[in-house]
């Protein structure tokens, strides 16, 4: 008779693709054996009798401990975000090295891994962010990282300090076409916005709220138009990150309906937020400033569209774009003063931890979307896009043991969601009151309990770094055959 | 140690969410347990060490023994057409029973279950044919049939002798929405068809070829957006049946875009034949009639929108379509006469048998689509649409042991399609002559092995009926909710 | 030197496409010179200095004197409707001759001619509704009265005594093509509105609110979509009617962007009235009759969709669709009595006198449209489409003399609209209180003078029958082609 | 009796509204009175009968004399540019005077003034090409020159001496809306054009078919989705020029539905030529040279798609973008050699004389446009956008007597268009054998006759100068507004 460290018994599973109950046997933090009334015995056994367990999320866009430029700090290290992570169901989070300019991407790597190490609690993979894509960076040092592990990266439309042109963006595109790699964009024109908010601040519109108005839809539309084009062009796949509304919607539909490989990311903030939440406390002007990320969240009939996209197919995958800064204190969302402007405010909202209860609560258990398309959502695609599957993203045999078991509170016995409850270092939570309808029991890393019954319970550190595969084939053929 | 009937050792397992190595244990026609190594014996064990193995798949739309009225054949019965379709990796069928005008729907359920008795060799379920939708029938029939496990209907908006109105077409649309069932729509405009038809013919443009002239894009078009707008009306998702061009995929993207629930199907046939293949032989006027099938193929162009909506996610399944009628002899497509006008050639063309291996070989292999995708359009989801998951449709703990290993061919070592290959009684294929990368080694259906090594080994009746569950909840609500 | 029947001094003209300032020269009812200081006489001489003179209005679709089947009678007669339009600008108006099922088209002529002749103040033409299309009435009816002036149809995809099918209105829109005639098509789906009534009548919503929700959006959507798959299988233009809002216009908007020759009409009520307007008053449950046509108004959003349709270009004319019923007595909107449910309550509204004046306040003087484009949408082009021009429609050399000289009120003193001031036999107006910025000071008509200084003095039976033209070179060729 | 220095009797005139026959009665150089029978007598009569008459030309966009950074010329100045267009049918052009960075826009209006002075034979107004979009340019130089009469600016999206990145563009319009001009925008993305070429030149794609694949239409869609995106942001009109195909117009189709007011302009090179243009003559590798103009002609389904922006409304005008250089010498297209690769052949060809005859003879008189509409597209709608209305661009009294006299060649008696014909300097055309349905008979500009009966007879600088009117009201409103 085998043993196994860990056997989950009578597990209600649900991936991408099934849906079935059996006992799952795990072994040197592998997943070993699936099978109906397992034949073995194990160190530890849970028996999960009833209750649905889904692959341990993946986090494909949050931030951790990143330097900032305007003195402000992010709340969460890999220490305080790796945990609230776990405690929401997340086993893998993607956060970002981020390449300063007139800098090597390799320094960002190496600060990154000093700062990851010794302090995550779960399994990490680092994007890079390419802020100066000199020559150098795109045939040198990115090929040389994507050989080691390193196969995303993220560019950036907008932000002074992180804003590629045009060109530099093709560049970017063309190494990870030649190497296999995979391109996130963050689609908003600078230059717009740059003019809106000189206009707006001309006009003494300075409140939280108008954060709103210097990114409109408009802004967003054009940049994603302009990175479907580029991506056209160098022929390779992208990803739009944090997609807000329908008329980005409506360019990526466009695309993938001309058969292009255009992935789209959303966010809890555009399903569950709106512009309103910039500006709802007439007595607090700092008040909106809670919800202040970029894109800004849009009105309903955007959110609509938004969720219209989960269940027609559209988005690739659902991610928090943790950004966590405090309300209280001066080194987050104050971090320029009590009435600072909108354009001063830190950009960024926390959301590891409620990612997946959330879109649990709101999506599968009111019929939005299905189970299945919820686990692709968060964890299989995620997985397959950074090229972390099959190790992550899914509940088979071969894979890591990465799951959560849910508790799921029947209708009139919704949780109200309280910062309390979270891990978090943020000292606040913009979904705070939301009803949830469900919420991990027991979070499983790599076979190891990190979350059970309401207590976190892994060690600073034992969370590994995951090197990254390439995510497709490399592709040395000539990028302007279509074109010819 | 446990023993099983059958096991599949190191099997490179894919299913619509994953890929792995494992083995596979049956038992009871069901699997069992999916481990590394798994610690049991079985009666029999197969060794598919480095081949790829994939869900039986699940045919959603084929035709066997179907009744016609023009004193034409059907060349395949349900032996033939199900030894047909395991041979090609099918290990479940969906044909229809067909309600006559002023018959009951009952009476044709009955007269095909009495066709597939004795003689299926792999399970099969029923869609309802409702032709004649009669108060009776959609306020106390459908209900009842539904309850016994019939939960899928097609309803058509061309063909004399079956199409409904808008009006009744609205009627099992609602009727479909209040007990949970499936409607899938053939949709052509009938008058369309019927006058351009009279145009060709009085202007002695007969030939086969003429058979596309009679059908144009628009017309599918037009009855695709109607088709979409009755079920927005009543609130209730449908399948649009073989979608043939760009048009009708532009009007069913335009619906998901705006969260209506429309699936949509193509066919072979419109992957790899063309507008071009209805009039190639210019010394045989009748040689263009093996692919007269309604819609027609369309063109090139068409073609890549097809491809396109399968990588992008627009369809949800891949079906056959199979009407095999034969060249030879008077009771196939020369019923009428060697040189019948278009109008007068039986519509069809065989393909249960050729479905998964052209799929595999042009799609999968050529890397247009994923093999996950494959195995989504081809098993899992028609399984799901029609309420035969999870019992068929996946590879995973509890469903039957359904499944195919695969022959895959290098490069350059292909395998040439001929007629001679196949298992149905048809006496030609449309595909002669196309170049396979892969056809099934091994066929198992319910832990039998139907097929191994070139050798069909089923017996006539071993097929078992399917009775379908509700693909998903009934609706009592109104449905006029969303019009007030 | 010359003499005239009138002289216009310095008007300030302004047409579909030119805008000057010059003096008519008016002579047996024809313009006959334009000249900066017209060296002549006249029996009559005007001044227009410093005023707006644009061409008299053509109001494309209204209705006079219709018979009806369920007992109501229509306001207004040939006399009191055209004095009404003669009031508000109009010097052409276009009813129609309705055919009934089982009778021939002349004979509905024939009426027509009767109830118009010795009424009529201003010109007229008659459109043809074809409401049974026989064999006999396609092939030979119709040709002959295109040969003596009935260049236009209406045709119904609504409404028991008048709908078409699919096949019958293919059947007129090849008679228009090979005649040369225009086909204008009420698109409506008949089953879905026929479906949603006995849905809500069995749910007690009857009230007249509810109206809208028997007839969303979709429903209109569905029908246009399959007018324009009609015309563009026979290769014909045709001209969709009273448009309401913006999947409608979207459907047309695609057609036209790929060439095909679709026209759209809109009318006040989609600019002006909307869906509220079907339910305001809680103390009275018929109130919302007086708006009750078809299409309902929409919602505002939809409204400014319909202004962008006139100022990109989209729509072809902008009608009343005047079809008077009184509120008060037992004849009008109440003739299935105080508490009728909605379907039995006629539709239709008045508008033939507030056209012109509401379009040039609200369109033209708040800078929604220029100049030109009023006089294009409510004059040229009407005339154009049928048949009408250059003899109406415009101020042109050789053209009949008829324009309107307006009076404009600046902002600040507008004028409100109350039905006292209208001349129609109708009890109410739908835009009672509504703020005018302009109003029709003179209305020449034939160089008569009918209305000048808020006098009405023309004689009744003095407006003319006006045979059409074709409005295109007839079409034999063979309507297959494009399909071949 | 009055008298007239010219009378054009019997003319069949059309306008971009009206067709009728009378009169024209000229004084002074402008159109004093249109009548029947003109009771007048004049220094010259002309009879017209049975020849249609239309107004003179208004060319939007044509480059005479500009100064080049290549060492390549222009082949013609003032003279022989205005005197092409006026043996064509034009009567008034609008040249460029183009900033140089680092200059002031003053300083091209002065140079421009004195190349046309003494030299143009019809009259002309500048745009101005802004390619230094200070701050000073935009807020003092730029309003300045609106009020001396140059209204309108063309700034680009490419070419490195000329090419404003968003945030300039964005002050462009901004000044543009605030001070009533009008923008034109040359839209093609300026980066991925020179990492296309970058790709072609090192794979040694260099022959002149190569510029087509160095600017494909994903280029042109990309930078005309901006465009139009920054004017939505501005709130302002704007005209995109050259469109030449099916992408673009989607996006302004796209643009124009939602109420946006983007004008679009087509030339003759994107209706006559397609990409096979630039490479049929496989022994003469510089044979494409001659139809090198960007954006390039795209393939003939593109074509279509531009003559259904003409019928369909969708396009606002049609302007030669005449930019002439020689096939012959060293100073033309063979600047920098005659193996010279793509991206070093001058760009443009000529069309100022062609424009109008080919438009009626392929347009008009072949049933794709009415005659309102080609009158409409090539004078009234450039003369309103541009603020020459209603001096210029119709047939109306107290307009210039600017108006061509048309010869028409029965079909089958086509002209042969050929070189010797045309009246430029440049060494070639395009349309070289192209079959002509209709030519100029006669012209006359201002009341001078200046081409008669194949004879051109204006002294050179007989041309005026003409300042421009502002296109609309200058908006100080705050553009912000509708994103608040
Ligand atoms: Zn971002
Ligand atoms: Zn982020
Ligand atoms: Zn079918
Ligand atoms: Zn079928
Ligand atoms: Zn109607
Ligand atoms: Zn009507
Ligand atoms: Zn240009
Ligand atoms: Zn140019």
């Amino acid at each position: 008779m085998s043993t196994y460290d860990l056997i989950l018994r009578n597990a209600d599973i649900a991936t991408a693709g099934d849906r079935y109950t059996a006992d799952i046997g795990v072994r040197d933090g592998r997943i070993c054996a699936i099978a109906q009334g397992l034949d073995a015995s194990a160190a530890r056994e849970i028996d999960a009798r009833g209750r649905l367990v889904t692959p341990g999320g993946v986090d494909g866009h949050c931030h951790f401990d990143q330097p900032t430029s305007d003195g402000s700090r992010f709340a969460d290290d890999f220490l305080s975000g790796t945990r609230s992570a776990a405690c929401g169901g997340t086993t893998t989070v993607l956060p970002f090295a981020a390449q300063q300019k007139g800098r090597s991407v390799q320094e960002a790597v190496d600060d990154y891994h000093r700062r990851a190490e010794g302090k995550a609690v779960i399994d990490y993979a680092f994007h890079l962010i390419v802020a100066d894509a000199t020559r150098d960076v795109t045939q040198r040092e990115l090929p040389a990282l994507i050989e080691k592990g390193y196969t995303s990266f993220k560019i950036y439309m907008t932000y002074d300090d992180l804003k590629l042109d045009d060109r530099q963006i093709i560049e970017v595109l063309a190494t990870a076409r030649r190497h296999g790699a995979m391109t996130m964009i963050h689609a908003e024109n600078s230059d717009c916005i740059a003019w809106l908010t000189e206009q707006l601040l001309d006009a003494g519109l300075t409140a939280p709220r108008y954060h709103s108005s210097s990114r409109p839809m408009a802004v967003e539309r054009e940049a994603t138009h302009r990175a479907i084009a580029l991506a056209e062009l160098v022929d390779t796949p992208i990803l739009i990150v944090h997609v807000s509304g329908r008329e980005a919607v409506e360019q990526i539909h466009w695309a993938r309906g001309r058969g292009l490989p255009i992935h789209a990311e959303t966010c809890p903030q555009y399903l569950f937020l709106s512009a309103e939440d910039l500006g709802i406390d007439p007595d607090d002007p700092m008040h909106g400033a809670r919800c202040i990320c970029s894109p800004p969240p849009r009105d309903k009939a955007n959110q609509q569209f938004i969720w219209n996209g989960l269940s027609s197919g559209l988005f690739t995958i659902v991610s928090s774009d943790h950004a966590p800064f405090n309300m209280n204190g001066s080194d987050g969302k104050r971090v320029a003063g009590d009435d600072a402007s909108f354009d001063r405010i830190p950009n960024g909202i926390p959301g590891v931890e409620t990612r997946l209860p959330l879109l649990m609560s709101e999506g599968v258990l009111k019929g939005r979307i299905d189970i299945h398309r919820f686990v692709e959502l968060t964890a299989t695609n995620p997985a397959r896009l950074y090229g972390l599957y099959p190790r992550k993203g899914t509940i088979a045999v071969g894979s890591d043991a990465d799951f959560v078991v849910w508790d799921v509170f029947p209708q009139g016995q919704e949780k109200l969601l309280s910062n309390d409850m979270l891990h978090h270092d943020a000292d606040y939570t913009p979904y705070e009151g939301m009803r949830l309808r469900a919420w991990p029991g027991l979070t499983v890393s790599r076979g190891r309990v990190v979350w059970q019954d309401g207590v976190f319970q892994a060690e600073p550190g034992s969370g590994q770094f995951l090197p990254c595969l390439r995510p497709r084939a490399p592709n040395d053929g000539n990028p302007l055959d279509k074109w010819l």
